[in-house]
């Protein structure tokens, strides 16, 4: 199968023109067995872009991505076999630190089917193949080295909000086949976002290209159980054939189909977080939005204590519900001396209600 | 007039197919005389819901709930009256403390028609027949009795954010006619929500079922004013007979048609709040959304004291404006040392337009 | 020509009936010559803003306005010359204190064309001509003498978050040809917000006229290169001759075309900030809005200190994005110990891809 052969395909399966971004969309639509058709739709969208000054975005070198020309689109091959994806649960454990106080982590850039429910699987654009990519766990001055090779037909960058670097280097996008590399020694602890950074960035964060690296102190903070919580919006186009690609023209209307917790809606009501009575639980909360915060809320429960800033300084105490800007993380202390279930949710219903509710179990 | 007569009576006067979730609407709609037109409808919301997410929501077990396969919609006599119901103010000051340290509480759930202005009747879901529900007050370390009955068709439950409880027994859902009763003692002091936890929550926190639950520190602020502010939104479907019932799809939407303090817009521009010269002023500010935050801002003046956690530590000082999450609540301090009217508002203002503002009168 | 003319003229090139506010529509119709079908769309506006309870909003004394029976659309001559507008970068460096404590300010509103970039020019109401207005600096305990003066049509006033004062003479509108002075000196220390107070807030924010005061505290903060940074939000309709009027509907949506700094998308990405290695970099940010906050975040940085309340205390050490609400403001400090380029961007994507993103260049 010929490489347009294989766009075609894909096009016609997941409706990935809902990805077209001004200018790209009438060489996509091209290749379309409904060109016609979608062109038309193209037209409208690239309209209503150009009315959100959409079309200034791919210029912009924000980032220091180098998108000119040829993105726009899921694409490929990832799609055949969409419908034998299976689901799998995100263990939201915060993982062990490396030993040596070195991280090596070497990464792809690749497009997948990520299957988030019974009935949504996603043509996502991913790091190693999920969503959210792996977490990471480091401390307060000692090194990650990261490499990003990119396995996918268009640019994507890696962009840490842990590091301090300079991202025209650090962050600069790679092409299919290549290779980025640069290392860090994280200055302050707390939960930090990390995304690609390619643009436009809202379709990169948007389409699944987002995790947490988690920066502990120094000076261990209290002991407790450790969780770590993405919360991530959605914006699908309809399924084709089981899979539903992203779409940006709803990225850009801000208003989700699905808000979730670790990729997937509603995931840890179905299989819920379990703790002991007389623990003290630590959620890093990351909101990679695209667009909107994380009001993080616990029923029947409050915080102990919120870091706003780097932990253990930065802290304020009796807490029942606070938001975590999107691009943002916060660090949510909660002692449990009650036993039972607590939700923990998006306070902000009209998006929690969309998937970002999860259960706490505490046992006696 | 039986069960279904005043059911299909209810629908066709207030609307109320606008408030049907997936699975549900079916159902009405087969008592709706207008049944075939409606049933369009619907299945365009189902549509839409499902393209949401929403499918998954009823069976979460969010606060809880136990909402399963009879829920939906507002129903019934209350409306009935609807066009003679008279508009009051709600009173903002915050009540005295309970005497002894015990606060006992015992409410009903039922679905009553409140006026919010002149020209609108809002057929709600209540806690005691208002919106908001009343407004409780007590102390750190004091004992709250509660009993909720449920007067209403499909089920209700109670869910203060004030409570560490486990929500699984205390914020389960009552079905008509029966009651629940859990006690607690509040930990921290603060500005806290409460609201009905039964799922959908966006449905039902939408439809009128909140409030606030004010904490008071053991050692006491410094002496003020003090009054309760509560900002909510509204998403109504079109008068039917004066009535408008609360619309889910909006909800999921979340772009209000209505967005005020204590659930009448602009009250207190048309009834002020009035201190005097010198006085210190305190707003326990809470936010229930569903979706928005509170932006909270006087003009013409400053926060002396923002309490972000529990007061009286957990403060900033010096503030034009901050937010308040949805679902969480703050505390705002303010000095009246200069004479004059001022408005307070959400200073938001693609909401606070419609609704959220009132003005405090300092008299000299 | 008469001033009928002026205004039919006006209405036909920038399409300024998307400014209707309800009630004030029917009379201007009057006055198209586009009548019968703009009647149309009135009515329909009309209904919207009705259903979104707008039609209250211009009965609101927020802010002391008094708009009552002539408001609504922009008007006028100014428009004439739009097409020859030529584009200015706005200087973002926070300009030097008056001498001798005393800053005296006589500022004209008025209606400009102003080109934001090189496809687009708004039909803006503004402060001195400009979006947003100049930059005022003060400082806590000095004293600021402000005049206002109105060449527009339709009233204007101003309110200075600064200033503790009785909005309902120092914020009263003025009408075409009067003017309103009032002073006041500044008691706390931040980053502040100004606007026009006259309602509907909404559109006057909206369509412009805004701008930051800031007020440093009487104890140098750190040696800095400081910046003023002011997020904002366009609402436009089509464009008519190369001009975009302001639309109170979209404004109402709160779904923008453009969000930006100092009144310009992308700005500085073209034409950057430069500093220092080795540099403090102090950004005063604030967030007019009107309806969104700003997600303050650096690439490839995190910030020292952001101060939440007024400087030098109220502040937070180590973090990668916070919220600035609408109507607020908030001071982030960067130390520059890395050479390169990095972006600063509104991490709410959604709406930072719509023009919220610049660059800084720290040079070694």
């Amino acid at each position: 199968m010929t490489d347009t052969e294989t766009r075609r395909t894909f096009i016609t399966r997941a409706s990935a023109l809902s990805l077209v971004i001004p200018g790209v969309g009438s060489a996509l639509v091209a290749c379309s067995p409904r060109g016609g058709e979608r062109a038309e739709t193209t037209a409208a969208q690239a309209t209503a872009a150009q009315a959100t000054g959409g079309s200034h975005n791919s210029d912009s070198r924000l980032d220091s991505s180098v998108l000119r020309g040829r993105a726009g689109a899921a694409t490929g091959a990832p799609v055949a076999g969409a419908s034998a994806t299976t689901y799998h649960r995100v263990a939201p454990e915060l993982p062990a630190l490396a030993p040596g106080g070195l991280q090596r982590l070497s990464w792809h850039a690749r497009e997948a089917p990520v299957r988030i429910d019974d009935t949504t699987v996603v043509a996502a654009w991913t790091f190693e193949g999920d969503v959210p990519g792996p977490i990471v766990h480091t401390r307060v001055g000692d090194t990650v080295e990261f490499t990003l090779t990119n396995d996918a037909d268009i640019p994507h960058s890696m962009d840490f909000h842990a590091a301090q670097i300079d991202p025209k280097q650090a962050f600069r996008s790679a092409v299919k086949g290549q290779s980025v590399s640069f290392s860090f020694k994280p200055k302050y602890a707390g939960a930090f976002m990390y995304h690609c950074g390619t643009a436009p960035v809202l379709m990169h964060i948007g389409s699944g290209m987002f995790g947490a690296i988690i920066v502990s102190p120094r000076d261990a903070l209290p002991a407790a159980k450790e969780f770590v919580l993405v919360q991530n919006e959605y914006y699908l186009a309809a399924p084709a054939n089981g899979v539903r690609a992203s779409d940006y023209q709803k990225m850009l209307n801000t208003l989700p189909d699905i808000v979730c917790f670790n990729g997937r809606p509603n995931q840890y009501v179905k299989d819920p977080i379990h703790v002991k009575l007389g623990d003290r639980v630590r959620f890093w909360v990351v909101s990679v939005g695209p667009s909107h915060p994380c009001n993080f809320h616990i029923v029947g429960e409050q915080f102990d204590t919120v870091y706003l800033g780097a932990p253990p300084s930065n802290s304020i105490r009796g807490v029942q519900t606070f938001a975590v800007a999107p691009g943002g993380g916060m660090v949510f202390d909660l002692v449990c001396d009650v036993a039972g279930e607590f939700p923990f949710v998006n306070h902000g219903f009209g998006h929690g209600q969309k998937g970002a509710i999860g259960l706490l179990v505490v046992e006696s």
